[in-house]
């Protein structure tokens, strides 16, 4: 297998882009293809050994910012990185693209110059696994659609279950809409009319949930306008840091409470390491024709690795194609 | 002063709804009407030390249960402690009414059986307070209006501005909305067609806000639909049980770590503290003619007093005469 890695795309490129590929190459014995400014490239893999692994470079002058408006910069800069790195996938000459750039433009590369849709879905969607105690969730969509609409939402569930199944490996996964309570009939418009559809699809749909239930693991997927999915994932995000902040405040205020820091850092470590966005990869965009991961601007090279992980696990589970057969069949089991 | 204390709203009701109005009396100084069973008030009375005190029973034969329908609970129940509790505000007999009950019903009973709404007001709304580091953030819309307008989120936005002022003083207090990126014209439809209403009053509109801006305080007050604002409250506190959940876990791991959340316990302890949901009282129903503090059904004495001393706050800063002096002149200074 052949990964697309583009190594202008997360904030520190290419640092950390290219040290996550040579992980990975390492990790999956898997080739990497690093697509961006050739010279740069080069001069970042000579700082590492890379002997014995597939690590080649396609090359391209132009890379797109995080400022770039994802409505324009598809026509803007047709070389940029993410532009050849989605086009390598869609002419076969990779299985897979991995970016660490800006997401609006990776979905409007994708969706509307490259890559496109497969065949059938409305739209494409963003979906995050979160890992939880003792398993994962999977939310759909994180961002992609603002303003969703029942058919939409429902392809969302769809293309949840496809990714559940076949890379989480969870067998009849279940999967809610996230609601602001568990009784049927709560929610808003747009939650109850989906409602209403998902009970006619051959899922396990298990109804509303709320925020407290999604972490409480009552079910594997959990499908979202990508608005309200963008606002819970970033609150989730947010009340951790916040949290954590609190303790490293309080933790330096007296002598024992620094003793006691000291002591319980390793299981405090443990703490992050569970709820570590950078462990689980990036946000997947689903419903193109092609896999490809977004993960964060702000990725180290471990993140940049897992998330090459994450496309390779997809790739191995054949996502698209399974996508494609659950949206033409909706109603097949 | 005089408070109506509804004796029958918490899920242990009376115990902690009658030990906080105790509470609440010999903080405040002030009169409580506690309402409810006359019997089962008086024998849970007998169990305090009220010499001093002014508490008073306005005895009712029903009770809202959790279970109620708000749609129906008004006229099902027209003799419960919620509804002659509104009344007795209606009439002039208490300046506030407090529950721990069924936010719906209050809401449904509050609007269209007794106070009813502010005149010019659209939709009344639920805000409350978050404690950040370092200050408050008050959000509204939490829970009562799913599907919201945009004229109906400017008064949201205007509601939140005077709690900010008169209750939290908080002079010029910023306003801005939750969305999912800073940036002016992110957001949904209804974020963008508000954003451009509020741009045209004169209040302190700061923009968007993502979460984590909301926690880092760079605003005072979060407007936000009630679906929306209702999973994002949601999703905090869900996040803080899940990250507790997860520390205690992982401090029971080994002896250092055990000795060490031993030693951090006090620390830790303030970080709860900070963070806990019911020193700062209960929901305000923003909105209607007078003054409703609904606290959560899983309240203790010391919550439900936090909710009377917050209802106490809102009155003395006059909220409601504020609100409605707010919609009649949302263009004046």
């Amino acid at each position: 297998m052949k990964i697309a890695v583009d190594a202008m795309g997360s904030d520190n490129r290419p640092a950390p882009d290219v040290a996550g590929a040579v992980l990975a190459a390492r990790e999956l014995g898997a080739a990497m293809l690093l697509v961006g400014d050739e010279s740069v490239i080069r001069r970042e893999l000579a700082a590492h050994n890379t002997s014995g692994l597939r690590l080649d470079v396609v090359h391209t002058a132009e890379a797109v910012d995080m400022t770039d408006k994802p409505s324009v910069v598809g026509k803007e800069k047709p070389n940029s990185s993410m532009h050849v790195g989605m086009s390598l996938v869609k002419n076969g000459d990779a299985s897979a693209f991995v970016t660490m750039g800006n997401t609006g433009a990776a979905l409007a590369i994708a969706t509307l110059y490259t890559l496109r849709r497969i065949p059938g879905i409305k739209r494409p969607a963003l979906g995050q696994v979160v890992r939880i105690k003792g398993g994962n969730v999977f939310l759909v969509d994180i961002g992609a659609n603002a303003d969703s609409k029942p058919e939409w939402m429902v392809q969302f569930a769809v293309m949840g279950k496809v990714y559940a199944e076949r890379v989480l490996h969870i067998v009849e996964p279940r999967v809610a809409l996230l609601s602001n309570g568990e009784e049927e009939g709560k929610g808003n418009q747009l939650i109850r009319e989906t409602s209403a559809l998902l009970h006619q699809l051959p899922i396990n749909y298990v109804g509303n949930v709320e925020p407290k239930d999604v972490l409480d693991g009552k079910t594997d997927i959990v499908v979202a306008d990508g608005f309200v999915g963008n606002i819970a994932v970033k609150t989730f995000e947010a009340s951790g840091r916040f949290l954590g902040g609190l303790i490293r405040d309080e933790l330096k205020r007296d002598v024992f409470s620094m003793l006691g820091g000291l002591l319980a850092r390793p299981a405090l470590r443990r703490v992050y390491e569970q709820v570590d966005p950078f462990e689980v990869g990036g946000a997947l965009l689903l419903g193109v024709n092609g896999v490809v991961i977004v993960g964060h601007g702000r990725s180290n090279a471990r993140a940049v690795k897992n998330a090459i992980r994450q496309a390779h696990q997809a790739v191995t589970g054949q996502i698209v194609q399974s996508i494609q057969s659950g949206v033409e069949h909706p109603l097949a089991e």
